[in-house]
């Protein structure tokens, strides 16, 4: 038997349980605060939906499930190679949102605020370090055109941000049509702005020089690489800046509301910036985008933006919607840095010799104040006592040794 | 798109997530004030683990994942049709655990109280109606022989069905060892014990005449059936009864004592009555088995047992095991048929015309005794209302219309 988890899984060990519990709970009850709902979709979706779905890259990191019974026989015995799956296993959460609400519109609240806390899947090249099975943490508001959705998704998600104490944050926007208006101006067509974007999110990692020469190399317009190159040179490039360089000062009215108004309702505990360079990798955003930055650790914890046709694609009707999704693996790493421990109430132990209706019973007592596990008296007590204390027990009770309940805590000297 | 959740899959509504996260925080906050920790394994379990396990007939309904890239290619282009997995869907959670306890056995406590609460997977035939992705929801206790475990493990799960309230429940149990001493005395061979417990399984599905002729099928000794039936048609056949009857009376001493002791501790709010017709079908017990009964709805709604072999036939090690599930889907199906609901919190919505930070700020002051949602003032009030009120609103409050704020209840007259 191989006793480790399969590469690109994990354990998790009851403490580091209990600080997922914690992260989950405190986004959730902060969600739910906000009127946003609970909704729960199957791990396993249709094999087309998934194939046919907007996944761009993650369409080739789907886990395939293979058919069963004579379906299996059938197309292996045609050698129909490319039919052996009818499931797979979902890798985010929208997709399945999507499913969702065309399936159920009937019965649902419109515009329908969700909140899906959850597994998803990806077939990530294991050498990498990446998780194949991680959760996903997403808010959405679907049916709702008016920017009124960024600011609350945003607002709502600082606040979860802000209960977990991770830090300090800033949160960076910029809104798609924005910056491809600024392309568009530069020289770029119409038809190359996707791919433009796809070079430009990469800013960070390749900088901007690396950004100029992998558009050369695609062969765009010199013109147009000049132009965005001279763009790119300029620090803090303001939404007044990209007003009077495209002459469109009413793409700027939308985005300079969302920051204007999250700021007034940020109470001053984060900062909300434009920053022309945030891209926001899927390819199914339409206007505003974000992403929450720690100030502390490297990388983003949340991200998310508008996204108004995804949705109609699969429904056939024109369906705005806009998300927010906190990086729940990427929180709890940063808590486990921090070595932060998440028990809701002390553990403690109570050890008895040979009555355990006795020990049940003075444990039931002490259960008003604490997690209360029973054991019998080991042979080696002290080794035990070690144990229980690095397993993060808060101390132990011996039945029949005092003739007052008293706790001895590891913190406190020990007389086992 | 196929906007159906996959056969033998569901979408849950926001209020039935709101029941199963009530039934799941209820159970796991038992489980935690009684010192057991939660644990956490993939869903995904390598293919080897799961084919070469105890898993009896569900080994046939694993969901299996293909293999991806040159892999793939290999064992199609060799037509290995047996190699074209690596990994598939965990079919229970004792598997996982066993595993785990394996990896991590140095750095948990022992003996190890633990709780699983999560999702399993089953290729049943979806028009058996079963589900093919379910909830598991167990306990176990690994590494002590004592028979405390049994006392505790039908303590505590009695405890935690109770604070559910699914009604009255009966706790059945029997013990394997004792079953085997009497099919031994009827006259059965040690190698037809466990085919012999398959048969007198199905003792509730297809009655004594049922079962005494599948043992005739299967071509068992004509005089051992006649003592069974002998057995059988005994009504309320007691320990003692068997005692008498095998000559061993030492076999009916542990359990009298989990009777006697969990009943001590049940302070008369369920029976633990022994029977001697209950097996449960899984053939890796080997002592006390136990199942609970509601006396209202029909069906287990929790079941278990020891199984002492299970762990050291994979660790190679001997090591003792107790274990016990309620049964999370029957619970909720239970729960909806009881028309029960578990908001943790009332919702509210708030409406606003177009002022979104003043709605905010007010939502806000509401939100320390509501769960309240913001939305725009909705060209259809009075069917955006109805919609509320169905979706399981408490009641509204609309911005501006009043100088005071004063929550309109859905169960009050309305004045839109």
């Amino acid at each position: 038997m191989k006793i480790k988890a399969v590469k690109g899984t994990r354990d998790y060990l009851p403490k580091e349980v209990a600080l997922r519990e914690y992260i989950e709970r405190t986004i959730m009850s902060v969600y739910k605060e906000n009127g946003f709902q609970r909704i729960m979709t199957p791990t396993i979706e249709d094999i087309e939906n998934l194939d046919k779905s907007d996944g761009g890259e993650n369409l080739n990191l789907i886990f395939k499930i293979l058919k069963r019974g004579e379906k299996l026989n059938n197309a292996l015995s045609a050698q129909k190679y490319d039919e052996l799956s009818d499931m797979g296993l979902r890798y985010d959460l929208t997709l399945p949102l999507t499913r969702y609400f065309s399936a159920g519109r009937q019965s649902l609240t419109y515009p329908f605020k969700c909140i899906q806390i959850d597994r998803v899947y990806r077939a990530e090249r294991p050498q990498k370090g990446r998780l194949r099975e991680f959760m996903q943490c997403d808010i959405d508001i679907i049916g709702d055109k008016c920017i009124s959705c960024e600011i609350e998704l945003i607002t709502v998600t600082a606040k979860a941000l802000s209960m977990i104490d991770i830090g300090d944050f800033t949160i960076r926007v910029n809104d798609r049509q924005l910056l491809n208006s600024l392309l568009s101006w530069a020289g770029f067509e119409d038809n190359q702005l996707a791919s433009v974007c796809i070079s430009f999110d990469k800013l960070d990692k390749i900088g901007a020089e690396g950004v100029i020469s992998e558009l050369t190399d695609k062969g765009f317009s010199e013109a147009a690489i000049k132009n965005f190159s001279e763009i790119l040179s300029r620090e803090n490039l303001s939404l007044a800046d990209i007003s009077e360089i495209t002459g469109k000062p009413e793409l700027t009215k939308n985005i300079s509301k969302v920051i204007a108004d999250s700021t007034a309702l940020s109470e001053g505990k984060y900062d909300i910036v434009f920053d022309i360079s945030l891209v926001r990798g899927q390819g199914y955003y339409t206007g505003t985008v974000f992403e929450v930055m720690s100030n502390k650790f490297k990388g983003a914890v949340a991200g998310g933006g508008r996204y108004d046709n995804l949705i109609g694609k699969f429904t056939g009707e024109n369906i705005a919607a806009c998300g927010f999704s906190i990086g729940f693996e990427r929180i709890f790493s940063i808590l486990c840095d921090l070595n932060r421990t998440a028990d809701d109430k002390k553990r403690i132990a109570v050890i008895y010799d040979d009555d355990f209706i006795t020990a049940y019973r003075q444990a039931e007592e002490l259960r008003t104040e604490y997690n209360v596990a029973i054991y019998q008296r080991p042979k080696k007590m002290k080794s035990f006592l070690d144990k229980l204390s690095a397993g993060g027990f808060y101390g132990f009770y011996v039945i029949g040794r005092d003739s007052e309940i008293e706790i001895q805590t590891f913190s406190s000297p020990t007389k086992p």
